[in-house]
Formats: structure tokens, sequence, C-alpha cells
């Protein structure tokens, strides 16, 4: 095998790992992601697996960064595809729910699961955590400030009360989702959003009625 | 020591160790509630010790009911003496908010830690949790039907959406206030429920203006 096909398989197991890893963390919190139990979960072998991570922490800040490629992936670029304004808030609102509709992931959000576990430990895991959050929120507000911009919303909307309160309403589904509500929780989400947005919006008929 | 004296001092040592397991609990997660390390914090000999828990599923279980008994007092109760109806709805909301802004619990909530820990492991913890949770959201609605009855709500209100929002806006704050938003998290959440109440409340002039 050529330097470079060593290389891509390399990559690849690489990625494999962090799928799992990403996965087994969205379940059981990133605390427990042993690098002996992810080996004997991917069937990557122990050298494989230590040519990659020499520590639990490395592994912890890569399965970060995967979790906030794929929410990139799956909620940020669908999004975009929905017209800048109005409707690109709520497209990114829907795609996150369609996230955690199709159980993407098994135990429904990564970053949920990480952050609860980590809000209260000191270190690069919850800093990198925290960044990823801010960057997360920090997405909302623009794009609500790009409809304010565009006269899809009032000018009197503070970008980061209205970005907050997409958020919450959406993370929230996870939780009661899975403990008690059942798929209503998407439901409601969905229409809280909605027909706070449609309220706000001087041309409502830009939003789906219901 | 009479026998009731014994059993008062028994009573007062559970009740030590369950106000400190609910502490840690909220920090580090029920799951790192080891009966050794607990007795280690509280300064319960051993013997004491495993005279209430004999094992760490029935501290895990009581933790929750002191978690529960806590809340009621703490969030529930304060709610209690404001007016019945979108006062009081309010008043709910505010007391939680004060729950987390005096940092009642060093972890900031009991249940959000654990629910995001226990959502995923059938059993009688996560039982336990979820009933506890559903009771929460079944007594916003009662309220929010109340304040319906009393015509403070529109008819149009369904309390089951109304409620996940107001529990949503209120549990982020978790979240929020410790990761990155801090302090201002709790005004996004309090905004957020007033606004939204004020604006379908035929009578705006019961809540505070802002």
């Amino acid at each position: 095998m050529t330097q470079d096909g060593r290389r891509l398989r390399g990559l690849r197991s690489r990625e494999t790992i962090l799928r799992q890893a990403v996965g087994l963390a969205s379940v059981e919190g990133l605390d427990g992601l042993s690098l002996g139990r992810l080996a004997a979960a991917t069937g990557v072998s122990k050298s494989g697996f230590f040519a990659h991570w020499q520590d639990k922490e490395q592994l912890q800040l890569d399965a970060v960064e995967w979790a906030a490629r794929q929410w990139a992936e799956r909620v940020v670029e669908p999004a975009r595809r929905a017209p800048a304004g109005v409707r690109r808030v709520f497209a990114l609102h829907e795609a996150r729910l369609t996230f955690y509709g199709d159980a993407t992931l098994p135990g429904g959000c990564f970053f949920f699961a990480a952050q609860a576990e980590f809000d209260d430990r000191p270190g690069a895991v919850r800093d990198r955590l925290a960044r990823a959050m801010r960057d997360w929120q920090e997405y909302i507000r623009r794009m609500v400030a790009e409809a304010v911009t565009l006269g899809e919303l009032p000018e009197s909307v503070d970008p980061a009360q209205l970005a907050y309160e997409i958020d919450a309403l959406g993370e929230m589904v996870i939780i009661h989702s899975r403990l008690h509500d059942g798929p209503a929780a998407l439901l409601y989400a969905r229409r809280a959003v909605l027909q706070r947005l449609r309220a706000l919006c001087p041309d409502p008929a830009l939003l789906p009625e219901d």
C-alpha cells in the first residue's frame, strides 16, 4: 500500500471511530468514552486506535469537533437553501427538529448531553463545548438580525433575546420527547417558534400557517 | 437516649445526607453518588449511612424525592401566594428563575442534570424522574387552564403547548447561564414568558410591564 493509501485508510477509520464516539456520547455522555470500549465497539485494533488518540481528552475534543461539523452539515446547511430572512430563521429551527425527529443520533443530541455533563467542569472540553454553543447562538442571532435588516422582523426585536427563545424551544425537545411528551414535543416546539415568528413578521404569509 | 431521640437523630442525618446528595448530583449527576463518597462528604459514619441505604439505586430514588420536595417548597409554594390565573402562571416562572438565580443548588438544577443523564437508561430512577417531570408539566398546564377558565388567557390557548413553552424557556437558563450567556439568560427567560403572557392576556396590566 502506498503512503497515500495508508493515510486515506487512517482517515477513514478515524472518521468511523468519531461517528461512533459521538453516537455513544449522545447516549451516555462524553465521560463514558473510554478508549478501550470504543476500540471494542468499532472493531478497530487497539494499535490503530492509539495511532489517532493518546488520551481521552483529545478524543473528547475531536468528538466535539466532529459533532459540530455534523450539526453544520445537517442543520445549518439545509437552512441556507431557504431565502435569507424570516424563512431562513424558521428553516434553521425546522432543520434542527428534523435532526431530532429522525433520531440522527441515538441519544438525540450530542451537545445537549455533553453540556449538561461539562457545564460544571472547567477544562479544555468545557471550553470547546462553550465555544460551539456560542457559535450556534451567534449564528441564530445573525439570521435574526438579517431578517430585521430585510424588514421581515420589526426593528424592536432584540436578536439575542429571540435567539435565546428559538434555541430553548428547540433544545428542550430532547428531554421532553424522551421522558414524557413523546413526539408531541416536536409539534409544540415547531408551533411555538412558528407562531412567534408569524406574530412578529409584517408579512406572515412568508411562513406556513401551521 | 430514648428511642424517639434516636429516631429523630436518624431522620436528621438522613435529611442532611439527602441535601448534600442532591447538591452533589446537581453538579456531577446522580451516577456520581457513591455511598462511600457521600459518607465522606457528610461526615456521617459508614454504619450510620448504611442504616439508611443499602444500595445506590435507593439512594438515587430518595434523592429524586428530596429534590422534588425542595422544588415544591421553593418554586410551587411561593407561586401559590400569587392570585390564581395569569399572575400565578408568571409567578411560577419567576420563582423558578429565582431558584436558579440564587444558586440554591451548586449545579443549578438537580432535575436538569439527572434527566440528561437518565433519559436513555431504563429503570426505576428514570421512571421516577419522568414522573417528577410529568407532575411538574401537569402543574403548569393546570395553572394555565385555570387562567383560561378565569378569562385571563384566551380560550384558543392550548395549555399543553403553552406549558411546554414556559418550561423550555425556563429550563434552558441552566445551560445558557453556565456556559455562555451568564446572567443575561435569566433576563431573556423572564422577558420571553412575560411578553408571551402579556400578548395573550386580555388585561395585560395584570402583569408587570418589564
